[in-house]
């Protein structure tokens, strides 16, 4: 049997799984991320902590078939990263410089995006296609696109920047990005609760959210379920620009299927179905054909999917 | 030198050339399509060209590494094609079925947009990159989209089906397929020439197209280009719904390069000019880098294209 080492590098933690080739995530662990602005710890730490955890389970690094990475940026085809700004790092090259610290074993890395959407494709959510886009509802709006089985990374790294297209005209407040109206402001676990507070400010029919001082987005999708009319009606407008938004993936790439992942999709299939019936109100063509599921791995997405990058 | 053949299925002719595997297209010739609503009736029109014009010029059956065919309608991975609307021809299969009349040689067969996007990244205005989308600005709004060299065909046909993004919310006329604000209603030939007749209708501004019963794409662009101020407005209206599809675009595939052609590109530099400027203006999270470049086929992208399936 061989094994190979799944990472997935956040701004907090850097999570590992040994995982074993037929797809068993066999030990998982994680360390701080704590780069001091050195890419060079970067690597260190990762081959420290993966020769320490595979030494224990008694695994040379000679069975490993390689290690994959997840990372929060864009990579681009030769492996090159220009800049991880939320750990301070630039420059960087796992594929070609993480092996020289692991015994010259083979490393690839991709962005945290694309190695949760083939995660999910692998042994969750999306396991019956081979042509799928994850949608990661959490603080930001991510996505990941695979097409015939093939991550789709795009030349410039804004391949599935899908959180930044503008899908409204008259926004005045301003996006994290810069920009006005790009989805992450609407359809993110943070638009969604952004919205709700927009019409508990501008309206007077009672909700259950009145009057509370923080409001989120599982406190909205809660009230929507719980009957809410409020709640609902906000939770039906952030998903009506999602909806849009994966119509005109549809029209594009035309993907066998999306999964819904990240914190905002424990609502489940409540969610699932406002976001089905935005969707296909955009299609006119011809029916949509693509099927909306949940994301079933959470937040080992990015572990699974950067072990099938080595696996293959 | 072995010889491969390009066909490009339209609804009125059904055009053919003949390429040398370095990419010189021998000759070319055309044959009108007359299906009378049977698939073997389109086989066999082609299958008799092809002998014909391959047999003038002393090449056998054999030397032909094979015909590509570039067909408008929606092409499975399989090559099932469902429906031939213009043609007025179901459940066909040129890969599978074609060879039958043809001495069993090889014939592969993808949607026309793509056979163009291919032919212009082989020989035409995409020739330096490989990862493209080609807008086609004609009657309608064509799309083709190869990322890392590889056409995206889409699961379900509706890959590069651009024309039909809903980029409008407010608007009341509807478009062929039955939607409302699509980008075809702006950005095509057609659309041009609807965005400036309105224009027209709801102003007082003086312009040269005043008064005029028909009005074209061409004499909208034509107006801009000399000065006229209506007329440029309204070909940036138009390209502001383009450059903001193609932002779309942009912040899903990635593309290297946008290549533009159909009719209306004859604008040339112009035109460009007035998309770039919109494009970029939907950029935040980084500078676009994508190029934007005139197509230089014209209508031979579709041969291009389909010889290039086969040629590889």
């Amino acid at each position: 049997m061989r094994y190979c080492i799944g990472v997935d590098v956040g701004g907090t933690t850097i999570k590992f799984g040994l995982f074993s080739e037929d797809g068993h995530l066999a030990k998982k662990w994680e360390i701080p991320t704590q780069t001091e602005g050195r890419k060079e710890k970067l690597y260190a730490d990762i081959a420290a902590s993966v020769r320490e955890e595979t030494q224990k389970e008694g695994i040379a690094l000679t069975e490993l078939a390689g290690v994959g990475v997840g990372i929060p940026g864009p990579v681009k085809k030769d492996g090159q990263i220009g800049a991880l700004v939320n750990l301070g790092v630039y420059d960087v090259n796992l594929d070609q410089e993480l092996p020289a610290f692991l015994d010259g074993i083979t490393v690839r890395a991709v962005n945290d995006a694309n190695a949760a959407a083939l995660g999910e494709m692998w042994q969750g959510g999306g396991k019956d296609f081979d042509s799928l886009v994850l949608l990661t509802l959490g603080t930001g709006l991510g996505c990941g696109i695979i097409e015939s089985g093939r991550l789709v990374s795009g030349s410039f790294g804004m391949g599935g920047e899908l959180g930044h297209i503008q899908v409204e005209m008259d926004e005045k407040e301003a996006c994290n990005c810069g920009g006005h109206g790009c989805l992450e402001q609407y359809a993110s676990a943070t638009g969604i609760a952004r919205v709700a507070k927009r019409m508990l400010d501008s309206c007077d029919t009672e909700s259950v959210l009145c009057g509370r001082e923080e409001i989120t987005a599982k406190d909205v999708l809660d009230a929507a379920k719980a009957g809410d009319e409020l709640a609902a009606a906000s939770t039906a407008k952030s998903m009506e620009y999602l909806g849009r938004a994966m119509s005109y993936v549809s029209h594009i790439t035309d993907p066998e299927c999306f999964v819904i992942g990240g914190g905002v999709s424990r609502a489940g299939e409540y969610l699932l179905n406002v976001i089905r019936e935005k969707y296909v109100s955009y299609f006119h063509v011809q029916e949509p054909q693509a099927e909306i599921r949940l994301a079933e791995l959470g937040n080992d997405a990015g572990i699974y999917g950067a072990a099938k990058l080595i696996l293959g």
